[in-house]
């Protein structure tokens, strides 16, 4: 029963609580001192996370109110641990109990009785998505950290069951700010409004049949300064799949061209150099933005997968935990989303920023004085 | 510069060592006492990673002779470091002093000189893929240690370029043994000797073409224990993900049906349990043996792309480090394999019998005794 | 600014919060799965380390009620992270205006000040010894955890300035029940009644004086299991003592003889073994219950040294941050012990019960079963 | 069983081997790059630390010739690790025949065998003070990091037996070049030439009564830049005294005026600060250069005590492991140390400089630039 839940090395999160317990919450220890905090981003991550622009995602509504607790004076961060407080309000333990002594298809509750002798059942307890608010309070901390380095970082939906986005590929570097302008006024939480129509008819139909979907996320960067990532066994993206296979639900990490450069030639995968402004640069960017998993200073680029949500409306065959057949029903009362992709990009996003910065701490990096 | 030539928690590898320098080395500290070490398995180990059986892999032929150095008293680990040593012997310097200046377009060499300030160019010096060698002999005695809780490890290439292998998806239960005696007899390490074939002939015309190719590796091992793996920041699948984007020209890695489950619905991609035995087991395997980021007691499924290899003797436009244009021809002396694939699912296999052991003492899983 | 409010390896605490903040807290991740937790064990040793029984210790009167906001499922704990909460609610920023630009001799702020450009004056910020309630919460946890293996640890007042107190030295086994009964009924943390005394008359002299007095504890266990304690470089020795120099105001620690065991003899100083009830013990226990970085079945005794509370009502001679020449004169409304060693034995105790905690997971020994 | 053979987190070392095994070594990991390697520096660590300038040293005569084997280019560090071996020629396995069975007061072969039920009992094997060869080596690379930031680390014997040395007490800044060329002349490792008499006299006597003594060590630095050592569990106190407690043999660790200071008053320990060249600075060193657990500018002032050596040529009473009765003889072919206090300070200043280049990096601190 190891302690795994932190993340990072310099720049580390704790993260706490349950999904219908007191509260949750996250320490986030290693806080460059002299960065001023923004509440009102943190609020505003909260906000985005909960994807309540469109009727896919959970009806479970949750002010998410984050409490700042420690680590800041007069606005600024101290160095000292910075606490984070989210306590829950809206608690449904009673629509667990009928599903309470049931194996859940997909779902983390047979492995985490076993593995413990004990398990926490209500929505998932300490097993539920519902950890992610906290990465993405932090996350929120993580960018503020990241802006004094001049360094954005950016996910959208690419995939949608079978349904694909377009978007330039393998650019060294990507316009994200305009990517951004565009995403704000998507519901979907996408770049591409024609793929976000075909999306969302995908969705009601799926909603309907009481099933759900799963997809896919793009994440890009600004383009980052060369040098983070260390080699051998800490390369960048050793460093950034482990924080995306972390995320729930996720399946599948690949950097640049990922799984389809394995279906090319040496002399089409190579990126060559050029110069920019005096120093070099990458012509294309198939490799993701890192070359001997150091980054190159081209835009990281990293798609990951996401399965269907497994707490489906569908009756599924199952058994007790002591070993009965039953059929698993999903309470009326207990609130699921349709495809938890939707609401990933998100938490990509907090957990590659989180990344981003214990990376630059490691590498001694310094800030950027604008 | 921080420490990153290590790898594991309480079973923890440390390599060292250049392509053409002295020697390498690889020190296994958190080693359990009381394991029979062979040292005829690390020797044959050393020689499959060679692939000496095909005309495809590096021309260079080391010896690459294992010595045990500690941690082995009367034929059994002590609990002290074992350390093992590999003395170079090929060495060809020279080879690499025209190109020394060159930015190499898909190599390391342009990242680690920015980061560090000083490159060892000798054959990419530290960051060489004969790093790999330290793997595979630490990666022999981890399956040592697997080996007396009844756990195997097994890789193959399952794709070449676009060719692909065929065998059957998601299983919980593969037949191991049987895969193993096929991939003996083949010479591209694969399973498949219709596939086998195809991918034969790619690789002559690649190799005529003084091109590379990319490919990816298939990694299955036998049912593990319910348990391993910590959520919530050191999932099963992000330890495992965070080995293999170690390795280097990794560029993808997914979990069972992996980025395909995100064309699935729920219904589909939900692993039913069944009882096997007495115990509950997996119907299905989409999951690739996790629920939840612990082991679910089926086979654990992993899957890695890899690039082509980056080193090839077509030429390419490029720079010198003072940003001068230059045309990259690698010297007739270097060697390079044609598909760095054939080789990566020995290393595959090495890295993730080193992370199963880890968890497996970090899980407090107790031996086998047979 | 690295991470370093954690403690520990498998159990691992991570504490927060300032002074005057709006709370401190703690996250335990690592915690065993399966323990009862007792609530009112926490708020008993909150009321210990408040040292309330006497009239040298801060006057800043707390109510320091913890709340539990994760982690336990029916009283019991899940292996998830338990967090405490202590709110903060006995605040005086405004004591502190007046010293907020002056250099505290024997204080912290100087060199907080200068390593991270920003320093919270108020109470010390994260720099006081508020700090250790954290650790007092987090230890009485460690001991229920160390209950159920029938492991006791014991800490008291054994030296205060220049007063010794008297007891049995270097016993392989303690009568620890007995030690904590007459403890109960101390004032000032001690075993020996005639100490004790001489201890108070010296505290009222020092307190009329407006100065303060050091100290020196002794922490006692139950004999150890054999085998906690990882050779080489995380000796059961050097664990114990990096958790106790984390104490402020620490400034010496020693095992068994200690520093007088520099003093003896080889014929002298080796504990010979005997055998008790068919097992291997010691005779004597100059060690103070390690061999080789490992224990070895005896009580574990380490002594620590505390420096005299460096705020003192006396005025001192120092500068203003601007570099001009000031007297330090502290506010009246600010509250300091007379001698923090007085309080240090709790903190000591939890120290301890923490590390041997996490100890007892690396080595994978097992829980008793009464 | 964990990994323990570590020392350190960005600059880390990883030491193996057996006292009668093929080698012992060290891997290097986070090492700087562009540090100039100088072996002959390296070989003289070596020479020192044998301590052939007495006859009450060890009469086993080790070359101990270091070889590098990675991680220089050119002769300067390339950031990536740096091994170095040291073969044992001079091995005495029979020796350790006849008393492989008993069990050795002070020694650790009885926790070693109960911990991971195998034990090589040549020369101790792994439980060695042999292994601090590898420490001493590791010392002489970590010096050279230390000279690019302008710091000494100076340590000596200021105790044997009870024969004590004298020297001023807690100075803000030591004269660290005079205190060496001292040392250099003398044979036992002292700054007090009158001390080194006595103590002299002393080892005549022990040795002929075939018995051993114990000693303390005083360690010494230029004075540290401000902001080393990381608040609140990883102060500058706990990672020292963590690093000397690994050390053989070491049972106290005091900084400063150590236990002394609990004796004093607060207005007697408090250092003053005052003004040096336009910077603060601390008149007196009660503190032994911290505050906080941050260093504050003044020398790092450490002192450890060292229990006499327990194998002695007197005979004691012990029993076999299948707890018979019987006698320790030390075969006449064993060699051991009449004080192993003579050779620690130079252990002590390789575990001190060690310690200080981690704390270095972790606090991003900058190289001087002469």
């Amino acid at each position: 029963m190891p302690a795994s839940n932190s993340f990072g090395s310099l720049f580390r999160i704790t993260t706490f609580g349950e999904s219908h317990g007191a509260a949750l919450g996250v320490v986030i220890d290693g806080m460059p001192s002299g960065i001023a905090i923004d509440m009102e981003k943190i609020a505003q991550a909260m906000q985005e996370r909960q994807g309540k622009t469109n009727p896919f995602t959970t009806p479970r509504k949750e002010e998410d109110l984050v409490e700042l607790l420690s680590g800041v004076y007069e606005g600024v961060s101290t160095g000292a641990p910075i606490a984070l407080l989210i306590k829950n309000k809206n608690q449904h333990k009673q629509a667990y109990s009928p599903i309470k002594n049931l194996l859940r298809p997909g779902h983390a509750n047979f492995t985490w009785q076993k593995k413990y002798g004990v398990f926490d059942p209500y929505g998932g307890g300490r097993a539920s998505a519902r950890e992610t608010a906290c990465r993405c309070a932090a996350g929120a901390i993580a960018k503020m950290v990241l802006e004094t380095y001049g360094i954005q970082v950016f996910a959208f939906l690419d995939q949608l069951g079978k349904v694909k986005s377009h978007f330039p590929q393998n650019l060294p570097v990507y316009p994200l700010l305009e990517y951004a302008s565009i995403r704000q006024k998507s519901k979907l939480c996408t770049i591409d409004p024609l793929f976000e129509e075909k999306a969302w008819l995908e969705l009601e139909k799926i909603k309907q049949e009481q099933d759900s979907l799963g997809g896919t996320v793009t994440c890009l960067t600004s383009p980052l300064p060369v040098g983070l990532g260390e080699p051998i066994y800490e390369k960048l993206q050793s460093k950034i799949a482990g924080a995306l296979f972390s995320i729930p639900a996720c399946k599948g990490v690949e950097f640049g061209s990922g799984f389809a450069i394995s279906e090319q030639k040496g002399s089409e995968s190579n990126d060559l150099f050029t110069l920019h402004k005096g120093d070099f640069a990458m012509q294309t960017n198939h490799a993701g933005g890192t070359l001997g998993g150091i980054s190159n200073g081209a835009a990281l680029i990293v798609r990951s997968a996401f399965k269907p949500t497994s707490s489906i409306k569908k009756s599924l065959p199952t058994y007790t935990f002591d070993k009965k057949e039953a059929m698993l029903e999903l309470p009326a009362e207990s609130r699921h989303d349709v495809a938890i992709c939707l609401r990933a990009p998100y938490v990509v996003e907090a957990m590659v920023a989180i990344t981003l910065v214990d990376l630059l701490l490691l590498s001694g990096e310094k800030k950027c004085t604008f």
